[in-house]
């Protein structure tokens, strides 16, 4: 049974690491707030999983944040929003948000051309969920979308200026580029590491759209909507959990967080 | 309770499809003997996950294996084969191959500088395993090794003859290339499918080593010497799994194999 009140933690969920991005931008928007992070490191990535495996491992991981007694959960992974926030915002007791609707909001309100790019995972660019809440809100937009399965990859690597990058960038985007988008939602959590090379190939007129941004100002102002915002004063607390200990959770988590991740705990995810 | 003759399947597992290139070897040396393949597509990758979810993973794979009455398993990923063969080795009561053994035997056999080269994934090469295997083989020989994370997303991406493979390939092998390696052993499923950029970069001296077809090679003496061959004439069938059911594994079957699969069956591999 979950038990939460307004000083209960934010539930964040992702893949991997990518969603300690959008664990950032909470930070920096909600100082106050705790925040319980699971990084499902084990079976990363879902981008190009099935739905019915992601929405299963949703559900798992929504079960395990529950346990915390968390008073919201943010979906960080953009294909785990994709595939299972219906499912997820119907089946919990608590509000579910997930970055796909901040990230398509906002390409709706900046657009000019209305003609929007979204670059994602397969799994992401597949379900077609981006394009359906950007026409939900305007019919008049035009959505242009591509999968760009090296990006991941490319980041973990550690390639983020590189002439193998930027070959990708311009291989990936020539055809968003040809169709005159003026705005580009970077539909996963890794890629706004590629920021530059993105910015520099698409040009200083397409406005870059960085769905973790959108997410925060969203959850602030659901939380305050929702009375829900920590009264306590003492100083937050951040919980970090994962299904993998690979060493690889706390050097991202430092390259991302402003303060140092001393450990993330293994959790048996599969038995939730 | 496995009940298995010599009449009985082997099991091939893989942490996703790259392991039927293991299966095509196995097809081709012992046409008369029935297979039943597990991929893990749900869980894929292994190469960047730690030994204790790798080990799990194998254990609930192998547990699936003897429902199926198996003779034999063959571990067809160079990761499990690197993390968990010992564990399965000593708990299972059928013989286990791993593609590591195999791989690592013949870089003896025909290595002549006595310097030989490894390629795999950051788990694989982390683990030590290859250069274990080889020294306890022969002291004379030096190994060298090296991580190689982008050449299974590029070839998943289609990159097989590409320049930026060979860029790649040149970024990540030109310290062997410096050492001097007369072998390299090709030490994941997927980078037999690199074998043309690979042999262009390291120059027709470098033998390139195939565990899948050693690892086949291998199977069919411990059969033989086991009294473990298949005897019935009825023609031999294959049975695939996979923990998701995404349509990559049938397209990647069909490119590998000799016969068209139909379906490959999802199993709910955290159950076991």
């Amino acid at each position: 049974m979950n038990e939460f009140n307004s000083n209960s933690a934010i539930g964040v969920f992702d893949s991997g690491v990518g969603g300690l991005t959008v664990v950032r931008e909470i930070l920096r928007r909600l100082p106050n707030e705790n925040v319980v992070y699971f990084g499902d490191t084990a079976r990363v990535p879902y981008g190009s999983k099935s739905k019915n495996t992601v929405v299963k491992y949703s559900r798992q991981i929504a079960r395990f944040l529950l346990t915390k007694n968390v008073k919201a959960i943010v979906i960080a992974c953009n294909t785990a929003s994709a595939l299972a926030l219906d499912e997820l915002s119907r089946e919990l007791p608590i509000p579910v948000i997930g970055v796909v609707k901040a990230g398509a909001q906002m390409a709706v309100n900046i657009t000019e051309t209305k003609n929007v790019g979204i670059i994602g995972t397969e799994a992401t660019i597949k379900s077609g969920i981006y394009s359906e809440y950007i026409r939900s809100l305007s019919k008049e937009i035009t959505v242009v979308s591509k999968a760009c399965p090296l990006f991941c990859p490319l980041v973990e690597e550690g390639l983020l200026e590189d002439r193998i990058t930027d070959d990708m960038v311009e291989r990936y985007l020539s055809e968003l580029k040809a169709y005159d988008v003026d705005s580009l939602v970077l539909g996963c959590t890794h890629y706004p590491l590629l920021w530059n090379p993105i910015k520099r190939y698409m040009g200083p007129a397409v406005k870059l759209i960085n769905p973790a941004y959108e997410t925060a100002k969203e959850l602030k102002q659901m939380l305050k909507e929702a009375d829900l915002l920590r009264t306590d004063n003492a100083p937050a607390t951040y919980e970090f959990y994962a299904s993998d200990g690979a060493d690889k959770f706390i050097t991202f988590a430092d390259s991302v967080l402003p303060m140092h991740v001393k450990n993330a705990e293994v959790v048996d995810i599969e038995s939730y």
